[in-house]
């Protein structure tokens, strides 16, 4: 068993920061500047967005494996992408070669990464390479601190329902709301019931070139996947 | 207005991570490198933790502007260092040139950069540059996937009084702890009659090379104010 170990490849789970190719850490450049496979999800069949945000790093003749996962909310056929992008994967651990797994954000911060490593952990060596979360991305690009000293922070996804929704702002401090998308109304409607609309501000695909920032109150009607709506209490004058 | 704009540096608040070197993102390493003056706060006149994680891309011969901030928990004395490194700041800002703010972990994340934005953002250009936060450092390091599709993520600051602890992680989801230091029998206490200690890690100075990761019941006696508790499901079998 250590024998199969050593001779196995490692499993590298890469975050890739929010977007901004510059923003991938010098880690996870050089882990994709050398690495010869390269795996990354895509939904649908479409383009492969950490597969774009790393584009300019990987090697002309890297080998690809694509996981693509279809867009639907049954179990069964995602299921399937994923047992096949592990096995695809694990061949190549079993080759003794490493694999470099493609992740937008950090891969262990809803990142779909978990899937291959739930499945491939057990048997392969496998090591997380944190990246730069939307989060913080959002607050930078926005100039809003997030949180400091003894505060808290609360990070909610929109898809939540309604009545969870409101119950976590109700009782938070600083909140960041991720994967926004159609679940905008929703989102609004919770935020302006609560009063917090003054101080809500609304980030959509962070740190490229196409990024909106504005106030939650102009806000586009329709909003990507990628945006997020951070409630915070804005400069702190406390030293 | 406009044309002092133009003559002025920007100042930048540049995000380093948790801890290893390899984990600064290209965008900081290269206006680190670039930078002709740097600047950092040190803590009671000690090292920086900052400047140590920067130190091999810092240029020899780079002005470098220190905070000594006091470590008291009077206001005054805290204010007074951050009035004086503004100033300095400014000093050099209007002389047209930048000033990389080296800030470990994410500027807006627990940050002391904050004050420096607070202070100087309404007369300058200010850029935050968003670094690899300890939350997600601490989970790779862990192998502990931490928040997937609906789930929601609480941080907690750990200096939080007990009962507020209590009350916010029984209302929570995955969890973690923040700045655990001398407050790690209180928090340890918190978890075990919330009856979650198989569910706790404790991680001390992660992605550094004296890191320790553990199960929280196996904890070290003393905890440094770099340390975390992560409370998660743990592996999901979802997909």
């Amino acid at each position: 068993m250590e024998l199969d170990q050593k001779m196995n490849g490692t499993l590298f789970g890469v975050g890739l920061g929010p977007g901004d190719p510059d923003l991938i850490t010098l880690k996870a450049a050089r882990l994709i500047e050398n690495a010869t496979t390269i795996a990354y999800p895509t939904l649908a069949g479409g383009d492969s967005f950490a597969r774009a945000i790393a584009a300019d790093l990987i090697k002309p003749d890297a080998r690809e494996i694509r996981m693509d996962v279809p867009m639907t909310t049954a179990r069964e056929p995602a299921q399937a992408a994923y047992d096949k992008g592990a096995a695809d994967i694990a061949a190549i651990l079993k080759s003794g070669e490493d694999v470099v797994c493609l992740c937008e954000g950090d891969p262990f911060f809803y990142g779909s990464f978990m899937y291959l490593h739930a499945r491939l952990a057990p048997k392969f060596t496998v090591k997380v390479i944190p990246g730069v979360t939307s989060v913080t991305a959002c607050a930078a690009e926005a100039g809003q601190p997030l949180v400091a000293r003894n505060e808290r922070l609360t990070i909610l996804p929109g898809p939540m329902d309604e009545a969870t929704l409101r119950e976590r702002i109700a009782g938070a401090e600083a909140v960041a709301i991720m994967k926004v998308g159609r679940h905008l109304p929703k989102i609004k409607a919770v935020i302006d019931d609560l009063g917090l609309t003054d101080h809500a501000t609304y980030v959509e695909r962070a740190t490229l070139p196409e990024q909106i920032i504005t106030p939650l109150r102009d806000a586009p009607e329709k909003a990507p996947y990628f945006s997020m709506i951070l409630l915070t209490k804005g400069a702190d004058p406390w030293l």
